[in-house]
């Protein structure tokens, strides 16, 4: 494992007020980002990675909230297949977010949060932002976008909409169009928040308490759509928790149980509920074929980057099936493509884990 | 489909005490249930029919409160594969329910609710319940036990512990250990209720409110696991709800959406919070293998009676896999049983639902 990078902190406010997708336009637009590596003085060695649902800038460097390593050490460093001795990495906060760049949790132009005043954004408008950010960061072409799960659709919405933009885009665990299945789990995830008190129609700001039991319990549905059973098993089983026998009683008896009670409160810590509200909001939304008159294959008419697609085998929330219908259509548009199914264990999250074939990949397509 | 038959509502109050698995034991229990058919004078005929997690005693009967038909009338009725013209069929409401049976709604010795101060049971415990109802009944002898999901559980546990009373035991879409994946979503179900500060720990009875946010949420989760995914993409897929293009907003933008939150809201007309809490903790709790030392075989040694094992396979939340496992230890034990998945497009509820070769395999077996 790399060791983690320093973190800069840095943001910028866009020069102009963003257009969104839904005919509103919002300013001003603050994006938070981090570079690792450095710019080469001809500029062709910009990569950058999208982040997915509850992720965020920190990439490659220590989070500031958790103190926890960057989320994608393994994928982005010195050395690694996204190699910051080699490519100069961006990866900023997706708008709608929490930490730093504008979201519900922003000051509004009246000086209050916006709270469910934020205007609903889109896929593309997250894209939108940080096209902006390369603007103004001077780039105008990229060796690379790199992003899974909803960071690979960012990838893609860029590669369809700005398809000047990117000479290579690698897309992980994800799809082109959100399914019935994903958007039912995130509905019951904002269904749990805006069920809390404390969401209070998302003005609890400043008022000292938040819906984080919503959040939590929100937090806990999703993240066992993140892993598999075969892992959910092979890690917990049906094994107590520092007991004996169980309790009869509501305590959490089982590892499973402590392990995702865990999980909810801790991303409390870090994440806002009116965020999650509006980022998975923007990923029901996103379907990239009715973007383009419901034919995947015409969204790519005219794209010239070259695409590597990854999924794994145990990865229900986004099936192969889901990555295999984007081959389709890119090859339909006669896009380059390569495909591959990776074996993990997974679930959902082995794009995040310990999978050293998809380094291989990675490395492999980011070298050519 | 076949008519519905007449309820009876009819209930007994159990003449003892009733031992409990965590070794306590409660009284007075009532166990309401209904029958359908008549009694053969030599009480040869009597089928034991078991419900699931939110089902109930009027499995070929009217619900009193929804007005829907019976929750298994394809199944059971004049004709059907449990045929009422031949057989006498039972179905209870297992106790910690609350359509009649004694559950944490009901008042305890001291005349209150129970709320969360009744006993966590286990499905062991519900079984003795309904065995304790058909030596009430004059039944000692079954020619059938019979379940799906948590009522294939109690089948099951039937056969084990009460291994004189059921000649043939047919069991559906269910599995011998609960594992980790669903123990965890039943968590995500039990902190959702239980973070509704309507909950107020149990003691909401009587104060016109109830923790129905919660509870809907709970189902709403729980819900999805019952579908497939290929189910809810053709019943449902993008398609939006009473409108031309999305909202950017917070409704029920999406057909599936709606009718989450129907499901969610209609639940929470018919089922207590508690009596969710109580019974996802049984099933949470039910290891027909650890209850016999460890070894699953084990558990059926002695065990006379038929079995059939029937799976679907698009059932994620029972997969075919954990039916396999139940019928290889069975193997193992030398029990008598024919095992067949069958292919079906609606997931966990294809028990319930129109798949012809159920209602094939299921006649077949109870009519030798």
């Amino acid at each position: 494992m790399a060791t983690a990078l320093a973190s800069s902190g840095r943001s910028i406010v866009l020069p102009a007020p963003l257009p969104l997708d839904s005919g509103q336009s919002i300013a001003p637009v603050t994006i938070a980002y981090e570079t690792y590596g450095e710019l080469a003085a001809d500029r062709s060695n910009a990569v950058l990675v999208f982040h997915a649902l509850t992720g965020d800038q920190y990439v490659a460097s220590t989070h500031p909230i958790t103190g926890k390593p960057g989320w994608w050490e393994r994928m982005v460093g010195p050395g690694r297949p996204v190699d910051t001795n080699r490519f100069f990495v961006i990866c900023a906060n997706v708008m709608g977010s929490c930490m730093g760049s504008t979201g519900p949790a922003s000051p509004s132009p009246d000086g209050r949060p916006y709270g469910m005043r934020f205007p609903v954004i889109t896929i593309r408008d997250m894209v939108r932002a940080q096209v902006a950010l390369l603007a103004e960061l001077g780039i105008d072409r990229l060796y690379a976008a790199v992003g899974g799960s909803m960071g690979g659709m960012q990838a893609l919405s860029l590669a369809v909409n700005w398809p000047a933009l990117a000479e290579r885009v690698l897309v992980i665990a994800c799809t082109a169009q959100m399914g019935a299945q994903n958007i039912a789990f995130q509905e019951v995830g904002r269904q749990a928040i805006m069920a809390d008190p404390h969401w209070q129609g998302g003005d609890y700001y400043g008022t000292g308490t938040a819906p984080d039991a919503g959040l939590a319990v929100a937090r806990m549905a999703a993240h066992i759509t993140y892993l598999s059973e075969a892992s959910l098993t092979e890690k917990f089983g049906r094994r107590l928790q520092d007991r004996a026998t169980k309790s009869f009683g509501f305590d959490a008896d089982f590892q499973v149980e402590s392990y995702l009670r865990h999980q909810g409160l801790a991303f409390t810590n870090r994440f806002d509920a009116n965020s999650y509200l509006f980022i998975t909001r923007a990923m029901s939304y996103f379907d990239l074929a009715e973007e383009h008159g419901g034919r995947l294959a015409d969204a790519f008419a005219g794209v010239t980057a070259r695409f590597c697609v990854v999924s794994f085998d145990t990865d229900w929330l986004y099936p192969t099936e889901q990555s295999r219908r984007l081959v389709h259509a890119l090859n339909a548009a006669g896009v380059p493509v390569s495909f591959v199914e990776l074996s993990a264990p997974f679930g959902h999250d082995s794009f995040l884990l310990e999978v050293p074939n998809l380094d291989k990949v990675s490395a492999g397509f980011l070298s050519r």
